[in-house]
């Protein structure tokens, strides 16, 4: 399999941690000395060498993104110009794995998801994969844990094709709670986790039919990939490609007319949405706090965290400084060195709004 | 009057923004530009002049204190070689005094507490002053507002010499809640704040009677003062005095011999002991969230604080960041350069604590 991991988003509500110029997969967040991109490149490797595996992101990380991953080839670090969600940026890994092997499968993976269980998740992809051999669209579809109104769901149908492959019925929009409840209890429904597995050829002749425009561009850039006139190609057509996500410029099309189908993903999968999350994921001591004592990068000193007659804190010292809680509870305290947050661990999906507000204010170098 | 202010402590309860190295009384806590120090000079301005004013400190911060106090002569700023706790401080500008004027009355107040009205805080000194005048060493008891256990309490007695004077019956040590009621109950108890008016005679004939050492110590050094010799006199002098307070060296004894008075304080009396305090004491939004928009010193960059659906913040911005609080309540948060703290505001008075273990951790540099 070639895998293509879209390296985008700046994970807002990761924020000050998370910044647009430091985005959430350049960040060892689960207390591991790798990156969530690192991670998600070691998740992939059983399948797919460093060769074969592409890496799409925007030009303020490309460098980041590079000396991250010394093991893939220059030509495997896939720049957007400029962003144009996801439905270009996969497009474009596709039609350059097109050009290289027709009827290659490729995997499309987040850089910034966790797994619990790699040999599921493993098992899961290659159900997958022999779905995408048989010519469906493929989607990763995550088994529900709860009630989640902030994803989008998939309605998977009967069996298709390979053993444990779904058909799609549909793909949904983030419900409300009651409706999540009613997907949950129904058991027809996964939540979309940005998956997806298909050979090259199905999904660029979907792709031309629904959005050709797309298509044109980036087979044009992906003729050119490998010779002198790939910058001027770029610089021609990606400005003209629309800014849309691959769900609604192919896969919700595609599942009407029957082409998409699922494997159900039971690996524990995590996006790390918010810090109210990370401190779930990671080891708690008897009171229920969590300290995340990931590497801060080079230049921090190393923090010192104090923590007194409190419980169920989330503590993130990645400003090189001593943290103390005192007689505190339900609270995440995110220290860097230019920005700190504290924040009810309740309201941990609302840091987004502060950082529009403090965009507003006119801090663009803190967001 | 000649106004000693004893300027030493570090106002632990108010770390990280107070340190050893940078303590209390240099700070403006108020919401105003004049630190607790300059505040206490002006507070006296209209009893004592410049030349007239002596400020006692540690050699540590004899050069913050001279900067931030230009008006008063050089030869004020008396510095303790090593700190001796308050008898000897006070003693010695009590005895540099005695050579200029020997029956001088001199008050002692100290350098970091708040007095809400002027007036009423001049009206009550000047009663002391009458008193001294009189004979009696005036201590200035403030009024109990709650049954405090964190101070030590003056028992009053009945009027004698002027107007306003009651005798002082004896000194007590900090109280139980219990018994701290009972003295609030009786109205005959006043706050201990360290406040004393005395004539210099009469404090120094009490002080050779009850600590002779201490007399003899700093008799030596007065008569140096303006002399030669003053470095070598100081040199072998200080280091052999007792480390002892006022109270117990002295003022027990001669309330015991009938020659301490007291006046009631009643002007709005303030230690700003820890930052909860502070919080009831500056402006608070609708919200009862305050941010103290002190300035925190020439390098620091402009901070900004944010503030979503939180009640009760205390927040000090003396790190120069970005400070955001959400969905936070009852909290303080102290943003400094190299240190954070974030505390339940009823257990600001167990910053101490923090404070000694952050010593016993080796963070020498951070306390």
């Amino acid at each position: 399999m070639y895998a293509v991991i879209p390296a985008g988003g700046s994970g807002t509500r990761l924020w000050p941690l998370s910044r647009a110029g430091h985005p959430k997969f350049l960040h060892a967040l689960t207390g591991s000395q790798a990156s969530m991109l690192q991670a998600t490149v070691s998740r992939l490797a059983p399948l797919s060498k460093p060769d074969m595996t592409y890496v799409v992101t925007g030009v303020a990380h490309a460098a980041a993104v590079a000396r991250q991953l010394p093991d893939l080839p220059d030509d495997n670090i896939v720049v957007e110009p400029s962003a144009r969600d996801s439905c270009p940026a996969i497009a474009l890994a596709a039609a350059i794995i097109a050009r290289r092997d027709p009827a290659a499968v490729m995997g499309a993976f987040a850089a910034d998801h966790l797994v619990a269980n790699q040999d599921r998740f493993l098992a899961v992809v290659r159900a997958a994969i022999e779905g995408a051999e048989a010519g469906y669209m493929m989607t990763v579809g995550i088994a529900p844990t709860r009630p989640e109104t902030g994803y989008g769901y998939i309605h998977a149908g009967g069996p298709v094709g390979p053993s444990g492959v779904l058909s799609v019925r549909e793909f949904k929009e983030k419900p409300n709670l009651e409706v999540a409840k009613r997907y949950l209890a129904s058991g027809e429904y996964c939540w979309n986790a940005g998956m997806f597995v298909w050979r090259v050829d199905v999904f660029l002749d979907e792709l031309e039919r629904q959005s050709p425009e797309i298509h044109a561009g980036v087979t044009a850039i992906a003729e050119a990939w490998h010779r002198p006139e790939r910058d001027a190609v770029v610089e021609r057509e990606w400005p003209r490609l629309p800014k849309i996500p691959v769900d609604t410029a192919v896969m919700e099309g595609a599942a009407a007319s029957g082409r998409v189908a699922t494997v159900r993903g039971d690996f524990g999968w995590n996006d790390v949405g918010d810090f109210h999350t990370l401190g779930e994921l990671l080891h708690r001591d008897e009171a229920g706090n969590v300290v995340l004592d990931a590497p801060f990068g080079p230049s921090s000193n190393k923090a010192d965290v104090l923590i007194k007659d409190s419980s169920n804190v989330v503590v993130v010292p990645a400003g090189g400084r001593i943290v103390t809680a005192v007689g505190v509870s339900n609270v995440v305290i995110v220290d860097t060195e230019d920005a700190l947050l504290v924040c009810a661990r309740e309201r941990a999906q609302d840091i987004k709004r502060v950082v529009d507000e403090l965009r507003e204010r006119g801090h663009t170098n803190h967001v």
